[in-house]
């Protein structure tokens, strides 16, 4: 398998991402290599100095002129730099010549370009960006976090088959519950798109799907997937960030009322937790729908994240996640377009 | 002033309502009172048992023959169960027997019924619930949180002026930084209602407009005032309330790991940011843009709760909110229907 990595993308780019790579390869299996696509002269004299000569054969780079900015317009920024790496990483994939795309720069121009480049999967009208949010009742997928602003009954149907995929093969649930995000459990709680993406979810016996959920039951071990639009989810995932900080923050800030030496004990149970909840710690979010493998890595993006998002895309790729979404959707009768 | 309280709304009514009505009589000014409307003999039985009488004269009953299900349809239920006690509570403030509303019942109930009799302030075109998130970095009010979920431009941007109002007037934020909820921060960011209320919202020099926000900016001290649609402001208030849950759970459980007696240390700490960022505290959510004062409380209101939202009622009237939302849209250049 040959998965090629945006090395300039992110925050931290390129010295993590390559670190990132370098800790990947024993990961890898036989045959498997690594692309890394960015400025040639930066990744190899970053890879000389970390001495990992002894990687060649396994990493190769491709060479990338230009980068885009985690901040700069998408559709802009691919239109003017040509030569960008996230471009080059994606013909990579449309050529044949990857297996996989990581990148943790800029999402929206990541998006846009696996959709421009690799096209969506047979039966499937929009990708969508799933987050695993690690609960304390277990993983809980999440679909669409940001690529599809406003969605259609049948994207939310899509989703729920790619995301129940993903939970089933990748994360080892069996018949993962999908739970459609609304405002209350009721059939007529919604809006409307919400309310004929539930009919078509309800038609489908091959998905588990549970009925509405609210906020709170994503960390309530109420589903395995929740389906939501792409600026609900946005919504959602970022204030999930916000919040845990801003409540670490606040114990911290109420423990230090008490004595440093309650700090200081509660030190390894929050390290233990930041450990177990951290989202570094599921590498990234798959791009799902697109004809290939795609994750989408988070801005801040460090080394061991790079590394656990490549052990993803290769149990994604393994796993025939595309495979599964297909077979699914070509046997199904609920089918539907944008317009809808 | 006059406050009506639902006394048959909420998962702990009546006995929690009453208590609370009883509670809050002694933040109640010479010449206040409060109008329980229920079931008369229940009301009148539990106030018996709670041996209140010398509080007849502050406290008196309205009878109302029905009760609105938490689950209930709101529009069905207000249309079959004509005697029901949101209907005669809203009715008590339409006809100027009540100055403001207290409800802890079916949400959509008492923002349909508020609607329907009490009406909308001049230049409102839709009201908004607004919700205070007790923040480390102090309060930020959010609207709208389930009254609206089709926003168009013009309810954001008048969302933004009530909820601006409230958390001057109200929490004591001198000049509130107004913050529009969306995927982040660029212009070019959003849905389309999004950019055309940050058009809007641009437009009227006298709202502290800071630009788009992202779902964790709420707990990073950057704004005072969060505006969004009901169904993404719902979402994040439940999240809110499961998350912090799903938290607590996970670091109880953390601690137990280490020893029984570093979870009766943490107790405390615990206590304290309960108390201190508890829903709770803060008596409920203000509907604003109705011709009055109406308090929505969550269905798990407690007495503190009730007593809480008398408390902020008074606030809100004395404070006059309504007059202050009046003015500041009749010196707005912004207008707008709910077409656009």
């Amino acid at each position: 398998m040959r998965i090629a990595i945006d090395a300039m993308g992110g925050d931290h780019a390129p010295d993590e991402i390559i670190a990132g790579a370098i800790e990947a390869v024993k990961h890898l299996e036989q045959g498997d290599e690594i692309i890394l696509v960015g400025d040639e002269e930066i990744i190899a004299s970053r890879m000389t100095a970390k001495k990992v000569r002894k990687y060649s054969g396994i990493i190769s780079i491709v060479h990338a002129p230009e980068a885009i900015g985690m901040d700069e317009s998408p559709i802009d920024a691919l239109r003017k730099k040509r030569g960008n790496s996230i471009s080059i990483m994606t013909k990579l994939a449309s050529r044949g010549k990857a297996d996989a795309v990581i990148s943790a720069g800029n999402t929206g121009a990541c998006v846009a370009a696996c959709q421009m480049r690799m096209r969506n999967i047979e039966g499937v009208n929009r990708p969508g960006i799933a987050v695993v949010f690690p609960t304390f009742d277990g993983p809980v997928t999440m679909c669409d976090v940001g690529a599809n602003i406003s969605c259609k009954p049948i994207n939310y149907y899509q989703y729920a088959v790619m995301a129940s995929m993903y939970s089933r093969h990748v994360l080892g649930i069996e018949n993962p519950r999908v739970g459609l995000m609304s405002i209350g459990e009721e059939d007529a709680k919604g809006n409307e798109s919400v309310k004929k993406a539930r009919e078509l979810l309800k038609s489908d016996a091959d998905i588990n799907f549970i009925g509405n959920i609210e906020g709170c039951d994503i960390f309530k071990g109420k589903c395995d997937v929740a389906v939501c639009e792409g600026f609900v989810g946005n919504v959602v995932l970022k204030l999930t960030e916000g919040l845990v900080d801003g409540l670490f923050k606040a114990i911290k800030h109420e423990l230090l009322k008490e004595s440093l030496r309650l700090v200081m004990k509660f030190k390894p149970v929050m390290m233990r937790m930041y450990q177990k909840y951290d989202h570094h710690e599921y590498g990234g979010a798959p791009l799902l729908g697109v004809n290939g493998t795609a994750y989408i890595c988070h801005g801040s993006s460090k080394s061991r994240t790079i590394k656990n998002a490549v052990i993803a895309a290769k149990k994604f790729y393994t796993h025939k996640i595309n495979e599964h979404i297909i077979e699914h959707l070509a046997k199904t009768n609920v089918r539907g377009t944008d317009e809808q």
